[in-house]
């Protein structure tokens, strides 16, 4: 078995609007790779939700009283603090400088996913407004936005593929961001192995496999953070048959969640 | 970029005093590959642990009084808690089926790691000590392992390599577990991008990035954890420098961990 994960190379800067699926493509064939059946792509969620046009100038938000307070406790911009809020269900942890929430989306992340680096103004801003206070919102809902960006790709190609968006979350007990899958479509989320038996015909007892977590984990690896980053990744040999896919089964209702 | 993972075929059931070298350098033969400098081996923990002996037969322990306490509570064989508290340092969380411990080794993970499926009677097991009560504790120390692993290719290679120890973990508020890394030699952990500039000369503020984690999640989407069971996997690409690597860098100290 052999999985293989390739940068695409040349994406440009992505603007509101810009399409996607025409972007990929483009890369694709600059990297001379032909989509195949069971092909899968991985996007940084940022490239998706700048192309959604997410991007929200703090100067435009108005901070809630539960905000201002948040903001005390956090040490973070008001403003910010408002955003964090309205993309959350629930607040979790606030320390300086990390606000850790559940997100509207479902999934525990810290500040909501929101973020202020590789962001540039988008090109129609107005010139008063400060180029250093816009930020970037997580897509409005990424399983939706990877079954538009796979079925663009599926027509192009004619190959049966899966789409997987990618965010970077830090994590309890270690150290360390990993990227998490944040929606997909056209691969499992999960593998349920219960009731498999192992080489001896045991049954195998806590088998559940975050697949696709474990897949957006080794794309983030060639993502990077910094300038050189690389927002989507082509992957060839996942190991497990395409289906359509599920992002929530990937999320633990919090009443079965020991560390909540 | 491209980051490649590949199977070694072949690997035969590890039996306590094997040579993970030998076996190791046989299969990439037959896999027809070739060592070269960067090269990156993931091992399951449990190949490891079998070739290191690490096999205990349940009828060999006395459960201790706390131990018959926590296994009510955990509706589990007193003797398997009672090896559960000897391998780990503190009990986080209890409910029927899992101990959410922090492993001896400074991770938190369920059930000290202590693994019962895939567990083989060794070969001079005396025959009345029934072959379903065998379990597998982790390896004494993972990245001790790792160092000698990684010297032993070395030496047979002339390339400089690094190698990853790969355990299957659950996690707090998402569903599956994902495979993390257990000890390491020769690669970073962890890769600090703080200070680094982003597309637009800002500086990345939360860059530290689980780069072993992620590694070791992309190779146990090729581990399996059934009959198909393929324990040590090849990795070419990994897109940063090797380093002499320390795994502690993995763990969260108690007192930063919101979530303990």
């Amino acid at each position: 078995m052999k999985l293989t994960l390739t940068t695409l190379p040349d994406i440009p800067l992505v603007q509101p609007g810009d399409d996607l699926v025409e972007i990929l493509w483009r890369a694709l064939a600059k990297a001379r790779i032909r989509l195949r059946h069971g092909d899968i792509l991985a996007l940084a969620s940022k490239i998706v939700s700048k192309a959604e046009g997410r991007l929200v100038h703090l100067s435009q938000v108005i901070p809630s009283e539960p905000a201002q307070e948040l903001a005390r406790k956090s040490e973070k911009d008001p403003r910010l603090v408002e955003l964090i809020l309205r993309e959350s269900r629930e607040v979790l942890r606030v320390r300086p400088g990390a606000i850790i929430v559940e997100h509207r989306l479902g999934f525990v992340c810290a500040n909501a996913g929101i973020d202020h680096s590789n962001v540039a103004p988008p090109p129609d801003a107005p010139a008063h407004l400060s180029s250093e206070e816009w930020v970037l919102l997580l897509p409005e809902n990424p399983s939706a936005s990877a079954a538009r960006l796979r079925k663009g790709l599926e027509q192009r190609s004619g190959a049966q593929l899966g789409v997987l968006i990618v965010d970077s979350h830090g994590r309890a007990w270690r150290i360390g961001t990993v990227g998490n899958c944040i929606g997909l479509s056209g691969l499992p989320a999960i593998v349920d192995e219960r009731g498999w038996k192992d080489l001896f015909g045991y049954e195998l007892r806590v088998t559940v496999v975050g697949v696709a977590d474990e897949l957006a984990a080794a794309a983030s690896l060639l993502m990077g953070q910094a300038a050189e980053a690389t927002p989507a990744v082509h992957i060839r040999g996942f190991p497990y048959p395409l289906c359509e896919g599920n992002f929530s089964d990937l999320l633990r209702p919090k009443e079965q969640d020991l560390f909540r």
